[in-house]
């Protein structure tokens, strides 16, 4: 579409430099780490709320689409404009507000990288839980539209449990605030928490007040190996049923460690591992990680390697991150899904993910976040190969109804955008999709906030 | 009003039993800890929800309101029926379905008391974190209307933070279905956390996937007193700014203590106290004390008893169990409220409701939740005075201003029902409302789920 040429005139005149129509700003802010890729009509890049809130109602006047985004790092096509419209970057509001130790929080613009605030809240000994893969490149902004994740999420939660207020503009154009730098409120609709996660379609985020935690002083942690995903997911429960909460739990499958092995990492052949975390104080954490082995101890365990300090916990934690390089090296095509499903059910899902594989003849490796039943399913295929590209797209579905048949839902932390829109029919009925429609509705009633993603079609 | 016949015909063909129109049910269903009471023109008693859906849709084609309603024990007169219409009491929707040790959860009725869940959990080793004082009366339906929160709030959270699902019946009598028995989603807008605390507006919650949490093995607590309130809450800021957090860390204003000392309690003369609770394995004890014992040092501190084990920690506790009961030994009339303020800006809250109470020549007591800035602030007056009556409700107001200049907010556990909803508009501006009121709109378009409470006039 091309944009009227009174909101270019008008949206030029709002945001000066800020406002771009170049070829080279329209490809650099249309796509994601789900490699979609669309052009938006041109790109906005505001520096106050004031000028969000113009934007907004000039585009509803105009009807025009208007497509939030951060760094770009999501993966699920949620930034990308597939309507057009302008993108609306949020860099140039990415500013520290206030870091306020006393409270415990921080009040950021939703530009700033996630990174960036862990290094400015280190200084206070204070951290923001959320702890994205791509913590070094995402703004806390895409954390709160896809309610980001990671490891630490076992023990500090999601980003929904780790906001406290917002000021945000509805598609209506008004700015609201809501929530505040206090831990606790029974005061009216919980607004907070319901625009976190709602990729971009209910409002812009202009302002964050986000809860932090102390800095434990000390880390440590365990690895242990056990003879199938059956009695690694008995010990995730017992880990999660005893009242020491480790700091990580991450579950890596079979094929996990195979393909570890295969890439020179040193761990041994068996059926599943588990990375358990311990936080605390230095004193603390010898009694700590002894209830965690004991937990992690039973039926099916085959070896167990504990590390008592942090220097060690990171030569354990290496074979983790190696996973993700390692995937490329069986198949440069991956389709990364992070269904969940409760914990008590991750044998089932991973024995059902195994039979998957062997009937459609792909590799798919599972690993993640076990503590909250959040594990990466991962698809791999060589796009080049129209065959085991056309079998790895038809599993797909079917990992979704795993997880859904076992009372899971389809994404812990990446969201729902454009790649699994088409899948929210078979997560939620008719009825409470039409409660989401309404809410949509409540929020934006002309449609033009990212219009296409999240809700089905 | 009148009920339409057509629907009394129908409601009583559909419920039975649980039609209830004689003037003693009705008069029993129409009131709350608020002292405000409001007959009702029937109550049902749903056994089902299937019978709610009916219910609420027969009452959705006639135009009359349903007020929910758990035991009664709310403070803010959100279960009066002031409207009239019907009361819903879940008194017989009180099951247990479900307790998954496995999975942290269980699955529950609205209508289970809370101390009754609590005992059956602890067969378990496991707890749901809410605590009223209420508990062993409130139903868990009556902690999602209110967002019920209590002591344990600090480390645990409220009932916000441990809910993991719903199924509820909109105002259109439609079931929806949010969330389930995972911790962790990014799966579509988080209407689970919105209809906690939504005091029966939105929706009527008919099953609830609650979230827990291992029982500690042990408990242990210090009391500690300051010189005045501003030493005793930069304590708090302390204790809450180091990693152990503690399970309770409670506030006690100097009247408190006053109070508890006329009525032959062995507290010491302070400006404040603090009670602090740790738990954890019996090991971890003695280390998580001292590093609380750490955190509460410093300047102002006059003096500090540790109680070592849960029997000492009883002992201490007693003082503060001693002071609601000690409150209506000054003055038989009470306005509960329970502010929240940034944990820095305790000192200043304190500080200005005792300037409050000199001006208006009240006696006023503050102590509560100081960990989550939540304060219970008790103006106490003779309801048969009536010139000290009147100070007390001019009073009001002000303190309601101070909590909010201060960057908190109206209550943090007891929510706006009647009692605070005309200082709705005071909290939040109008875009803000105008954007809660779409959000009414879209769950309940009639207006007919529990018309006159939380949103203001």
């Amino acid at each position: 579409m091309a944009l009227p040429a009174t909101l270019v005139v008008e949206l030029s005149a709002l945001l000066g430099d800020g406002w771009r129509i170049d070829d080279a700003a329209r490809d650099a802010h249309g796509g994601d780490d789900s490699r979609r890729h669309a052009r938006p009509d041109a790109v906005a890049l505001p520096r106050t709320r004031e000028q969000v809130v113009a934007l907004v109602r000039a585009c509803r006047a105009h009807g025009v689409p208007i497509v939030a985004r951060g760094a770009g790092t999501g993966t699920t096509g949620a930034a990308v404009p597939t309507h057009g419209g302008i993108a609306v970057s949020f860099a140039r509001m990415d500013r520290i507000l206030a870091i306020r130790p006393a409270d415990r929080c921080a009040v950021v613009e939703p530009g700033v990288l996630n990174g960036a605030l862990q290094t400015a809240l280190a200084a206070h000994g204070l951290f923001w839980p959320p702890d994205p893969s791509s913590a070094e490149s995402c703004t806390v902004g895409g954390n709160l539209a896809t309610n980001a994740g990671g490891p630490r999420a076992v023990k500090y939660g999601a980003t929904r449990d780790n906001v406290l207020g917002l000021v945000a503009v509805t598609g209506t154009g008004e700015l609201i605030r809501v929530g505040g730098a206090y831990t606790k409120a029974s005061a009216g609709y919980d607004l907070t928490h319901l625009l976190v996660g709602s990729e971009g379609t209910l409002a812009l985020i202009v302002e964050a007040t986000l809860k932090l935690a102390p800095r434990p002083q000390a880390q440590a942690g365990l690895r242990a190996f056990y003879r199938d995903a059956a009695s690694a997911a008995a010990a995730v429960s017992r880990l999660m049923a005893q009242p020491v909460v480790p700091a990580m739990l991450e579950f890596l499958d079979r094929r996990s460690l195979m393909l570890l092995r295969r890439n020179g990492s040193d761990v041994p052949e068996a059926g599943a591992m588990l990375l358990v975390e311990a936080d605390g104080s230095a004193e603390a954490l010898p009694d700590i990680l002894a209830a965690l082995g004991a937990a992690a101890e039973g039926e099916g365990l085959l070896d167990m390697d504990v590390a008592p300090d942090g220097a060690a916990r990171d030569r354990l934690w290496a074979a983790r991150r190696a996973l993700s390089p390692a995937l490329r090296t069986i198949a440069p095509g991956k389709i990364n899904e992070d269904v969940v499903v409760p914990v008590s059910r991750i044998p089932e899902l991973v024995a059902s993910v195994e039979a998957l594989a062997d009937a459609y003849g792909l590799t798919i490796v599972c690993f993640g976040h076990a503590g909250n039943g959040n594990l990466h399913v991962n698809l791999l295929y060589h796009p080049d190969d129209a065959d085991e590209t056309a079998r790895a797209q038809a599993a797909l579905p079917q990992v979704f109804d795993l997880a859904l048949a076992l009372g899971g839902t389809l994404s812990g932390e990446h969201g729902i955008g454009l790649s699994k829109r088409e899948f929210m029919a078979r997560a939620y009925d008719a009825p409470t999709l039409a409660a989401m429609r309404a809410v949509k509705h409540a929020f934006d009633p002309d449609g033009i906030l990212n219009p296409g993603k999240l809700l089905p079609p």
